[in-house]
């Protein structure tokens, strides 16, 4: 089977993940690559790490160019998948790798985006938890309109949900601690974004509660079961071009053994091959799943704490974004789930 | 004025930092330098980035080798500084930078690090807050045996006592994230502190609880006025030679206004000159700091987390460990504080 | 068609590079995964990025745990070789990723590595031009010991073979200078391997002509044709995990001009997948070849100075050793040549 | 003695070093920091790195903030130097940190540069071998206007230029290839010097001849004594954030004795503080000199490729530019001429 696909934003680090994990899928076949800027520049100078593309010409992100596929995959600015899907066919599966189409709720989107609200799509988190011990993977089986997650949302939520789902871990006070690497940031001319502000230096930003990614953890773990949600979240910029590790912790619900804990996180992704809960005393680091679609997790109780410490590496550019959109459209589409995804990193 | 001083573990990083600063110092004077497996090499090959010491020659570390100076700066690894000391004169400064002599519980010791427990000195981090608004520094004047603190320790402790010492935070339930480098765990030939390892990687340890700062940590802020201590800490090992960047977040004692929590870092550490904390909105980053005698720290009230977010940046190398050996002697031997210190960092 | 493969030496970077790939092919099954101090491991633990092998567990490296296979791939220390073949069938084909084999004058051997010889294999180089227009591909059809190479050696013949094969370029008196990421040193607990010894710095080392990879480089150029070689070989190890990037240059031969120059390079890589040169006027990263079995080049003909410049941008781990073993080993077996490896890096 | 300095340009890389060695040299008194678009902005939030100068304000870059002072040191992009210079008093030292007054030949500064030439000044490398045994530090000795120089190309002319002056190498086939930090490029918003571009990667510049130091090294060298010059000439950016590893080879003068080629750099560098060659077999790593007024060198003889290897390490801000400039102007102050400069690096 054979599915024609349109990646738009092709120019930017999601989309340059898409485009190399799409090449390696025997499913998708890419078929159109657009961009704004760099319309008509061949890939091989846009993308110098994709020798298999490097012909391929960037066309103009219209929905001329984007119509017509059987899978649309948008790796644009936020604010701009709203206009352009509304082109698009309702037959055709759309996945955006943007914020658009994340958040549930018109007034998160209002207090932490702004600008027009377009909607909610299905979430592409696949193994989350939600109500009744089902996954959010029921819900992109034939779906049309998925949205990717943000990365460091995903992270945290994949970590934290099966305590939540389980009634072991209290919602209401969590800490997350993110090192982050840039790319997340995308392509941007930021000063801060400079090699020289991030070689041998880790900065700090959004510190005391305002980043993006904040009530998309939320609702998230309201999926799972949380009543109130209460979320001190800092990321910390960090030298190293991918990867996120989050360090994230919870308080233990009072009476809980640690077996309990333990057993929550083992039954929530027992089965999953791209989320993995490694043995006892063993944590993840981000080198270990560069390039992979898989969330690797280490989990700690630290019972003078009286907190579970959960450890997860996600490559912010595979799992975390271009990894989780074609996981998500294998669903969609009826393939088998793992189609074209790796699970092994590329270390050192 | 001018003192003699030896400095025992000269081939180690906390050993050449000490060396750098020293050189600088205008009333310290480097008279021995001494190790252990490097003794009879020139300090050159040692430590090539030190070329105004480059002919200085290593000698053994005895007691003999380290006698008659009026100050013994000690960077051996764990346990090996009581032996040496029991032969220097009592009159003699002598300022530990390994672990033997930070904690002032003997269960602490033996629950964390284990072996002979020597007892504590006076704890080298002048600007600590303890009880009824007096400092550590107090207790540095004429000290003749000082423990410089674990790096890590000194950085979150000085994140968190204002706080806990105003009454604004609790210290009950804190949790701290810390992006580390490598040159805080030493020259050591270990396999997770190879460069391949750590290159493009985040790499979490002692997740869980079981890092020996934590004591430490805790002691202090009960010499600041806490009860009860209880602290998740985790360290993460980024690809940076240098640098402590410290997220800390604590809960804020229910009533508290944002601008009280504010003023309680603010009063603590007005005056200071190797403390900052930064204008509102501004955060640290570990590049501001690398060489620097500095803690720099920025301060968030997370209002909807109900937290205060403390993250503060340490060079592990010079506030963490010789540059505040060096401030905490300069108090002891009664010239000013901050001679042969600077606040500057080398940045980019 | 399927092989049943053994992999010696599967804890170290080599080794665990092979297996990463091994994972990825379609013929080629993995059976067998030996080591030496880590026997008894599972691959879980000493290559955490190799999820899907996780479960696998280490044997030892001796004679029966390796028989009974159709390839062996050996990742072992220098000197280490030699035995083990000894006891391995003569119709087993086996891959050596060590120097063992390479050099085929013995005086070579004992001027830079000593220790008994054990004689040349043939080459894993498939894409070098080898004399009569002819290139060492030929030669590793049907092969059955084949001597991976050295990841540097192979990098710079690659870059100046073309130009002294067409005779543009002079061989006697050629400079390359390398930055190499410290994976290439292998696993080893040596001091200036520690990562705080390499974050943030640039670190030369065999300077002088001491490298062992130069006779190789030699006897490349050699079999390309070329009389006396000459070369300065310069290694510096810069902060990143995996790459290599050399800049060689060499004297262009009077006469010839700028576009002949350039077409001798053109005509010797056209139609190779997996050695590419780039547009004039485009040099390649090192990013840019991360996991990718590519040595991606760029040519520059500085008038001025009367040299040839090329620049070449090759994985040490994947072009440089595993994917070359693999490459080679597929041309030996008779399958398509790039079976089971890709041109595309992961970057950024 | 004190006197008066402005910093021009105070909000880039080579303003904030300039600054960071003012601050401590006992002479030289900081009393105007400008900028451009900074202008207004507290040195606190540009700088933050800058703690004892937070509080500085910016000022605009005019003739008005820059008059009056005894030393302005111009940090100012390419071409904005000589419309500045014209306005300050003839009196006044005024040392250019940019380009603009290096190149002492007009055809040179068309074929690189372009635009209006303003001419040479005095060339701020004291180290310099000139004519006659003498060293470039006469020439600086009471002047008013100096170019301080290109970091590359003072790294390269101070490799080379004792082996020129002696006559044992030849300068017509010389080749340098360089490991670059990017801070030398400055704060660019370009997407070639974004974090994620830098790390984990080798990427070559300006390739084939086109660097603008090539011209600037080669009038060093014909200063030396060289007739025709000619330099194959490759920078490479790696990602470190300061630095610079030139490894530069000549031909060695047939029949020159392996002791002559050395003592011609020994005797050059004896007695100078700030260039230093390392002991036989010693080679210098950036870390070595990162924040310290110092190029490192070591020295070998490659016989079997008849050539020189001189790698030298540099910090680009500090030797590089900003130290070369104060240096230069302790000269031509007439006071001690390593007032306020170290030798000693931060490492690691």
């Amino acid at each position: 089977m054979s599915f024609s696909v349109a990646v738009a934003g092709a120019s930017g680090y999601a989309g340059g993940e898409l485009l190399r994990l799409l090449d390696a899928h025997p499913d998708l076949d890419i078929r159109t690559v657009t961009a704004h800027s760099n319309a008509g520049q061949r890939l091989g100078s846009v993308q110098p790490h994709l020798r298999s593309l490097a012909d391929r010409v960037l066309v103009d992100t219209t929905p001329e160019t984007l119509a017509g596929h059987d899978v649309v995959f948008l790796a644009l600015p936020h604010g701009k998948s709203g206009e352009v899907t509304a082109h698009l066919d309702a037959s055709t599966l759309v996945v955006d790798c943007g914020a658009d189409h994340r958040l549930v709720n018109d007034e998160d989107w209002a207090a932490f985006y702004g600008g027009e609200y377009y909607g909610a799509w299905d979430y592409g988190v696949p193994e989350l938890p939600i109500e009744a011990g089902r996954k959010q993977r029921e819900r992109l089986v034939g779906a049309t309109r998925i949205a990717a997650p943000g990365c460091n949302a995903s992270t945290v939520a994949l970590s934290l949900a099966p305590g939540v789902a389980a009634g072991v871990i209290e919602p209401t006070d969590i800490v997350s601690v993110l090192a982050v690497g840039p790319s997340g940031a995308g392509k941007s001319l930021k000063l801060n974004l400079l090699a020289s502000e991030i070689l041998g230096s880790a900065n700090p930003y959004a510190v005391g509660g305002t980043h993006r990614h904040i009530p998309e953890i939320a609702q998230s773990l309201k999926a799972a079961g949380a009543g109130d949600v209460s979320i001190s979240f800092t990321p910390v910029l960090v030298p190293m071009s991918r990867g996120i590790l989050a360090t994230s912790t919870a308080r233990i619900v009072p009476g809980t053994s640690a077996s309990d804990v333990r057993q929550a996180w083992e039954s929530a992704y027992a089965g999953e091959r791209f989320v993995e809960l490694l043995p006892e005393g063993e944590f993840p680091r981000t080198a270990d799943v560069i390039g992979a679609n898989v969330a690797l997790m280490g989990l700690a109780i630290d019972e003078a704490a009286g907190r579970a410490v959960v450890v997860t590496a996600v490559d912010n550019l595979t799992k975390g974004t271009a990894g989780a959109a074609i996981q998500s459209s294998n669903i969609a589409l009826g393939i088998d789930e793992s189609t074209g995804l790796s699970v092994n990193g590329v270390a050192p």
